[in-house]
């Protein structure tokens, strides 16, 4: 059963993170950054140039230290991956491998599926500059290609990091795509709002803002559907009252005073 | 009308990317890379700290050198985003403001649709560490939050910079989320694949694979699972027949050489 063999990790991690060959130690650091912020946690490394762990790779990782350290190095990609039963591949379209070519927001949706039913998911990424070797290539089951500017598409290994686990954080994720973050307050109801209203026609009747009776319906409607627009909070509606009263209040003072 | 107006920057380029005092060369040149990356173009620079341009943009930049020489500076958010008509502001959840907050891909969306009506359109993000004053996040229509593990969400200035070009780019990017490239050959037909399955059980037959008439329809039927779940090409039909004659070619040699 998933997730109850002590010497696996949990899935709950999501899918491995398989560095093939990396370079440079900073590149590890800036990945395990990148696989923190979309809630990964499962790094392996396969033949690091530089010993591994190092002072580069820490120092670069900021706040991601514990990706690093419980980080895995293995001396081959097969080692990386025995355990694992749905395997990606990250690179370019390859010219001639009949093997299936996924975006990012599908291997995503792939991954849920498949972690759904408890099934152990990796995803390798190769070195930096040259990428993966097609004999990695081979042992994926899917390449993942992310469809960027086909003039300018080369990305460092953090951020293709960063872009397939930003859509498999995403392919979960509940945020609404859109809110108004109300904070104390709520949004005005129709009574409150044909109230604000009852009282700014009183005082533009009053100020003459309105040139002809013949004028005013449109520019009513007009200006009711600004604040309309807005979607007011009844706090808003309280400080618009205010500011009516106290521009109606001045322009009466004003004119006592002339 | 769109794009007739010389003295503005074509839509063609996306939305205006728009750093506010960024610290280090180096981000703006990180930054200018992962716009050419979505194809975006139109980079505009607030009082960086350091002159612009400087080596260190230029460096980090390798290859979008064409986005630093087109970028402009400015002395003020105002006068950066003067001609903008739809402004987004990539921060935190603000605690005290109502505003629209949205996610990378609804403001995509609604970027692609903004731009189809020939508005133009922009995006703040604020300097490295501190993010984007409240004076100027007072200045957006909108706000753009990126929802990554709420336990460690922070992401450099390019990283940001390419999560929402990312999902500018996907917003009109028409890639099929799986592909199986098939280079000079086509999948198989149903007689083709027939063809190789009648060849298989002839010599499955001779060979004395089916241990039992009873376990033969099974087992054949699992076996003929295997291969029709692979999707072959006509090309890998062809193989496989190739290796099966030769499988049996073999064996039958093997037994007249005893």
């Amino acid at each position: 059963m998933a997730g109850t063999d002590a010497t696996k990790p949990s899935l709950a991690g999501g899918p491995a993170i398989v560095l093939v060959e990396p370079q440079l130690g900073e590149n590890i650091g800036t990945a395990a950054r990148a696989m923190l912020n979309c809630g990964l946690t499962d790094l392996r490394i396969v033949r690091p140039r530089e010993p591994f762990p190092n002072r580069y790779a820490v120092a670069a990782a900021s706040g991601a230290d514990r990706i690093l350290e419980t980080a895995r190095v293995y001396d081959g990609t097969v080692e990386a991956v025995a355990d694992v039963q749905r395997l990606f591949a990250t690179t370019a379209r390859p010219r001639d491998m009949v093997k299936p070519v996924v975006t990012p927001r599908e291997a995503a949706r792939l991954l849920r599926e498949a972690e759904a039913r408890g099934e152990r998911c990796g995803i390798l990424f190769g070195r930096e500059r040259t990428g993966l070797t097609n004999e990695d290539t081979v042992r994926a089951h899917s390449i993942i290609t992310v469809p960027l500017n086909p003039a300018y598409s080369s990305l460092n290994l953090a951020q293709a990091v960063l872009l397939v686990g930003y859509e498999w954080f995403m392919a979960a994720d509940a945020t609404p795509p859109t809110e108004l973050p109300l904070g104390g307050t709520r949004l005005a109801t129709v009574g409150e709002m044909e109230g604000f209203f009852g009282q700014l026609e009183v005082e533009l009747d009053r100020a003459g803002f309105f040139p002809t009776e013949a004028m005013k319906p449109a520019m009513w409607r007009n200006l009711r559907n600004v604040f309309l627009r807005a979607q007011l909070t009844e706090q808003e509606v309280r400080t618009l009252r205010g500011m009516v009263s106290r521009l109606a209040g001045t322009r009466h003072r004003g004119r006592g005073d002339v």
